[in-house]
């Protein structure tokens, strides 16, 4: 196995994916989204395992360099997790409201 | 001048700009947060005027072509309008508030 967090890539693979080649989209896209395996994504594009293997390494490790530089899918989870926080909140008070409407500004 | 939109500029230098080099950072943090003409920027760093015109030129095409690629200044300006409505509206009803609340998730 390449490596344990795909959950992590596949938001990462939203949030930047459109700045990969097309040939890392199409690998990443069969690895992440449709969870074919390494084998099945050499056999469907004609090419060896170790060859997909390398590109969706690549393809990682490109999408963890946009993150460190940019921090946007970190930036976008706290402000999904305190929306998801109001809206958990059944009975919000104007004033607590607006508090957290504030932070969520600060954040964004 | 090199463009007008200045604004638009200094919003897509806060969220792509450290994915350009120390020196693009520089003399964009120069143009765009500090007001300093072309001129004034050349002269602090020892260059012409006109190298210092190709260099901010070259800076936005590649904080354009970020965004066209992620369209990500495009989906933080619609949050940060939606939560900005929502702190304009004094009296929030509860099912008025969660129907935004999911919409802004949505975006997201």
């Amino acid at each position: 196995m390449i490596l344990e967090d795909n959950l992590k890539f596949s938001l990462l693979f939203e949030m930047y994916g459109n700045l990969l080649t097309e040939k890392q989209k199409l690998y990443l896209d069969g690895y992440l989204n449709k969870n074919l395996s390494l084998t099945e994504i050499a056999e469907v594009n004609n090419t060896s395992r170790q060859a997909v293997n390398d590109l969706i390494k690549r393809s990682f490790k490109i999408l963890n360099y946009y993150e460190s530089k940019l921090q946007l899918l970190n930036k976008f989870e706290k402000v999904k997790q305190e929306v998801n926080n109001l809206l958990d909140n059944n009975n919000i008070q104007q004033d607590y409201l607006q508090k957290k409407l504030n932070e969520i500004l600060e954040v964004l």
